[in-house]
C-alpha cells in the first residue's frame, strides 16, 4: 500500500489514475479501475450530452468508490457536460485541452474535486491559486506545488510509479497501459498494436492545428504528417483527421484509422484485469522502493 | 552514500556522471567532479589532438581517480583522439553521435571501459553483445539490460536521480546543471542565461540535418529555426550554425550565439562548486528515498 497526499484527496486506495481517453475510457473500464482502488475516469471526449449522462449513472450504480470524468475544454458540450456533473454528483472532473478556470467555481461550490491538466509549471501555480485541488502535469514538472501533483506522460508500470513519487509527484496517470485492460473496450487490433509497438514507434502529428496528437506510426499518421509538411489548409487537415481514433479504436481500422498512443506503448507486454494492473503496478512500484532502499544501506553493488 | 552497479563498474563514490559538452566541459571541470567522487568527463568535441592531449594530462597529473572523456563520432579526428586514449590510459571513454562498434575492441584490449550513448532500446542491446561496459539512455528507455544503464536528459538534482534509480538506472549523466558550476569555464553570460531558463524555455534546432540539438531560445535558435522552415540548403543550414556554440559558451555572446541546454535548465538556480552540487544531490536523493519509505510505511497522509 501506498499512501500519499492523493490518496488522501480523493479517498482512492492506490495513488494511480486512468486517462479519460475519448472513445476508449468508458464506463466499464473506468468502474473497473475504480473498483481496483485506483481513480477511474470516463473520457467524455465530444460526446454529447444524452450519452455522457448515460455513462456517468452506469458508473455511479454501480459503485460506492469516487471515479471521475474527463472533459477536454474544446468539446461543444463544456457547460452541459459539466452541469451533469453537478447533477449526478461525479467526485472528480478532470480537465484537458485549456484553461478550466472560468469553471472551477461552479464544480468546487458543487464539491466536486477539480484536477486540470497543465503543461507549464506556470499555468498549474496560476490554478493552484484559482483552486484547483490537483494538477495532472504531462512531461518532466512536478514537485515545488502546494496541490498534490500527478505525474502523466510515459508511465506504464510500477518503476514508473516510483520514479515519480521520487521526483515529489504524488501520484501518476496512465492511459495508454489501461487501453490494454479486460475492460476496455477498445478493438482488438487497436490493443494488438500497442502491445506490438516500441518506444520508437509513436510520432506526433498535428502540431500545426494546435492539436498535438501523438500516435502509433501508420499509414494514417504519415499521410497526416505528409499533409502538414506541404502546408495543407487548416481545414484540410482537420477533415482529414476527423473520426480516425473511432475508426481506429472501435473499428480496428489501424490502417487508416489514427492509433493514439504514448512512448509507454513501449512498456505494454499483456492485457490483464483492470484490478491485476493495478495491484501489479503498487507491487513493481514497492520493489523499486525496496531496490533504492537496497542502494542506501551500500546492497547495490 | 549511494552504491549501485555503476559505482562498483567504475570505482567512484557516487552515480554521477557528468556530461562531456564540447567547449565546456573541459579539464577543469572534469577534475573538479571527479575529485567530488563522481565521474568527471572532458568534452573532445571536434578539438585537434594536440589540444586533447594536453587536456587528457591536465587531469590525470592531478587525480588518482578515474575519469573519463567523450568523443562525439562526428569528430574528424576519431582516430587520432582515441589512439591519445589508449597513450595516455584514459580511464572511460563515452561516445555520442553514432554507433561506437567499429573502435569498441581496441578500446576494451586497451583496458578502456567503454560507455556510449544510446537513443534506442535495440542500439543499447547491439552494443552491449558488441561488449560495452555500460550505456548512457538519453530519454524514457531504461531497465532490462545486463549492463548499466545511465540515465540522461532532464535531471538536474536528487529527486531526478533517486527517480531514475528507481526506474532501474544505475546512475545518471547531467550535462545542463554542471554548465553552472564555478569550476566550468562557460561564460557568465551563458551561465546567467541557464539560471534565467524555465522549463519553457528552451527549443530542438537541427532536426532536418540530421543534428538535433537542445538550445534555449534566442534570436540565433529563432533564426536557425526559420532557416529550417524554409527549407534553406543543409550547406547554408550547416555554415550558419558554424562556431555559435563557441560564441556562446566563449564569448558570451547569449544573442547570436547558440546556448546550448537540456529542459532541465529550468530545475538550475544557482552556481556552485563541483562538489558541492554533487554531495547536494547525493543528500537530495537520499531524502527523496527516505519520503518514498514513508510512503510505504503510510506516514505520506
Amino acid at each position: 500500500m501506498l499512501h500519499t497526499p492523493l490518496t488522501e484527496l480523493l479517498g482512492i486506495q492506490h495513488p494511480i489514475v486512468q486517462g479519460g481517453m475519448a472513445w476508449v475510457a468508458t464506463w466499464e473500464l473506468a468502474l473497473a479501475v475504480s473498483e481496483a482502488g485506483a481513480l477511474g475516469i470516463y473520457g467524455a471526449g465530444n460526446a454529447p450530452p444524452d450519452l455522457v449522462r448515460g455513462q456517468v449513472r452506469q458508473i455511479a450504480q454501480r459503485t460506492q468508490r469516487p471515479y471521475g470524468l474527463n472533459i477536454p475544454l474544446f468539446s461543444p458540450y463544456v457547460d452541459e457536460v459539466l452541469a451533469i456533473c453537478v447533477e449526478e454528483g461525479v467526485p472528480v472532473v478532470t480537465t484537458g485541452a485549456g484553461n478550466p478556470a472560468p469553471y472551477l467555481e461552479r464544480l468546487k461550490s458543487a464539491g466536486i474535486k477539480v484536477i486540470p491538466v497543465v503543461a507549464s509549471a506556470a499555468l498549474a501555480k496560476r490554478l493552484e491559486r484559482a483552486g484547483a485541488d490537483a494538477v495532472i502535469a504531462e512531461g518532466a514538472e512536478s514537485g515545488g506545488h502546494s496541490v498534490p501533483v500527478i505525474a502523466a506522460g510515459g508511465i506504464a508500470d510500477g518503476r514508473g510509479l516510483a520514479a515519480a513519487l521520487a521526483l515529489g509527484a504524488a501520484g501518476v496517470q496512465m492511459g495508454t497501459r489501461f487501453i490494454c485492460t479486460e475492460e476496455c473496450i477498445a478493438h482488438a487490433n487497436y490493443k494488438q498494436a500497442i502491445l506490438r509497438a516500441s518506444e520508437r514507434s509513436t510520432m506526433v502529428t498535428g502540431v500545426t492545428v494546435g492539436h498535438p496528437v501523438r500516435c502509433i506510426r501508420n499509414q494514417m499518421a504519415r499521410a497526416f504528417d505528409e499533409l502538414e509538411k506541404r502546408g495543407a489548409s487548416e481545414e484540410e487537415i482537420l477533415s482529414f483527421g476527423t473520426g480516425r481514433l473511432r475508426q481506429a479504436a472501435m473499428e480496428g481500422d489501424v490502417t487508416s484509422g489514427s492509433l493514439m498512443a504514448g512512448q509507454a506503448a513501449g512498456l505494454v507486454h499483456d492485457i490483464v484485469p483492470a484490478r491485476e494492473l493495478v495491484e501489479r503496478t503498487i507491487r513493481e512500484a514497492e520493489e523499486a522502493m525496496d531496490r533504492l532502499a537496497s542502494c542506501c544501506r551500500g546492497e547495490g553493488s
